[in-house]
């Protein structure tokens, strides 16, 4: 059973392990410093598909099989699946993967469903009533930008502050059995809204950080730790813009220092300055795809012990920014540990 | 801790309690044959708003608000919300929901979206970690027709599959200590997508109809039960073409006859004749409003022992539709027990 620690924390009993996990991902995040640590790279971002939408359906569907994959799984073993993404009415998740049969719970996090994801399907495992349960997103640069900016055609100029929709995606297979040494989700903390009236839809790093900073403030509160806990504290995706204030926030309101483990996933996929990326990456597939080819991998193989993956969202639409409305945002914390560790 | 019996269906051991629940409506609404069951009536339906997506958010919170009333609790005894609606990026539920801080979880099943959340929140509750959580939905016929399909303005005509989107709103609140009178969720299913090929838009019964045969005959073999076992089969929101698809697939593929047991809420919610709806209501915010102001207080009062309340989604955008996509419907189910029943 799940225990209450402080305010917002669950400590989970249960141990729920990661049986297998999948990141994959385009040619320019290829390109990046993660390079060829990607589970599968498509040099094609339209994977052979008709339209950029399609192609982010298949770019999902291509993580929850290799996840699949690498968990010795066929669909049929998996009792749910968490999924959601950045197109109007999630269709990226439903025409991705309608085709495995896996009972379908369909989320909206933004850029934090990979961490609401994960902590959704921790929670049921938790409940007993599940064996085996997958967390899965994506995003697409093309979609994404046709949606919620212009069309690529025209050629719009980006803002300085403007981060880049990673074209990726993750699937992480959660299962009550597994190898002890699997990594295992240990804590989890739901997001609350906090909006500081950012109304620039080209700044998501400013709108996010403040969530950022209250689900971290929350969780080393609830947990009674410091940031020296932790082998790293894995944001994303605040890109430059939001690390800094992120960084400032929580030195100014709580005296905490986060520069020496805290890292975005944002600013890790992509080569700033060599890449032309502006603020960093962004999108829901840049931590899933982040968190699940390499921070996973590195729980497994003991390199890292306990990461406190924190993924933030920026809940608006076009229709919200183009009525004046502010931007609230929104971050899930989801405590991974390596197998070793206690 | 929940037990899984047959393939799909969980039996919730800790009885996750109904401890108040809440449905608002538009005029149209309580107009209609529940006329003044709703717990709060909305005559203008902007709800003085400057637009309708902020009159639909000003909807949720009033189901959210109301439904916290009923409960004499503050919004901070809530420890999750689970939420979200047909509009894009879900803004509905996140503009709705953002001043009450509390914890977060967007969700996404189009009409499904009231089954969904109930069953995460009894999921989160069986966990262990939660001892208040709310699911809440809402929808709104300017906001739907705006977003699907044309301006208002624009006077299109409708086809007689069509439904009419229901202005309305929903909000459950679920807790471990409860009167033991209150009734309760006794049992859950995700469903699994089911796309039969319908690609018209102004049929989301026919599209939505094989979803909730499907997720009836697992919940019905998995259970070893029949419909006359069940006070009430709901669903929602059908129509009269969905309804009727779906009692003519269960009668040819099982041999089993709906028809005394099922009733749809978009048929319960319009008089279609006299009030010009075609083939009935349809939204999250039908099945949402339906279940959370007439069915609890049924099953509360006694006069409904136990009520499997089947949520239907049309999982598709205009994109998708635009595209030449079918339409993928989804089915959750939750079986409701009245405080008596055992």
């Amino acid at each position: 059973m799940a225990k209450r620690l402080g305010e917002r924390t669950l400590l989970l009993e249960t141990r729920p392990r990661i049986l297998a996990s999948a990141g994959v991902a385009g040619k320019r995040e290829a390109d990046g410093p993660l390079g060829q640590r990607f589970d599968r790279i498509f040099d094609d971002t339209t994977l052979g598909e008709g339209s950029w939408e399609k192609a982010e359906s298949k770019l999902l569907l291509a993580a929850a099989q290799c996840a699949l994959e690498k968990a010795g799984l066929q669909p049929e073993a998996i009792q749910a699946v968490f999924a959601g993404d950045l197109q109007s009415q999630c269709t990226a998740s439903v025409f991705g993967l309608r085709g495995l049969n896996i009972p379908y719970c369909g989320i909206f996090g933004a850029c934090s469903t990979m961490a609401e994801g994960l902590l959704l399907a921790a929670l049921a495992m938790e409940s007993g009533g599940f064996s085996a349960a997958m967390a899965a997103t994506s995003s697409h640069f093309c979609t994404a930008e046709r949606q919620f900016r212009h069309p690529l055609e025209y050629g719009g100029q980006r803002t300085p502050t403007a981060q880049w929709t990673v074209t990726g995606a993750g699937a992480a297979i959660l299962a009550r059995e597994a190898d002890p040494a699997a990594p295992y989700i240990d804590k989890v903390q739901i997001g609350t809204m906090v909006d500081l009236g950012v109304t620039d839809a080209g700044n998501m790093g400013a709108a996010m950080a403040p969530a950022a900073k209250k689900t971290i403030a929350d969780f080393l509160r609830d947990t009674n730790t410091a940031p020296q806990d932790y082998d790293l504290i894995l944001t994303g995706d605040l890109g430059r813009i939001g690390t800094d204030l992120l960084r400032e926030l929580m030195q100014r309101e709580d005296g905490v220092d986060l520069s020496e483990k805290q890292h975005d996933c944002g600013l890790l996929i992509f080569d700033r300055e060599a890449q032309d990326v502006h603020a960093g990456g962004s999108g829901c597939g840049c931590s899933a795809s982040v968190l699940c080819c390499d921070i996973i991998r590195c729980l497994r193989e003991g390199s890292l012990k306990n990461v406190l993956f924190v993924a933030t969202g920026a809940l608006m639409s076009t229709t919200t920014f183009k009525q004046g409305e502010s931007i609230p945002g929104i971050a899930h914390a989801v405590l991974l540990k390596g197998g070793g560790a206690e």
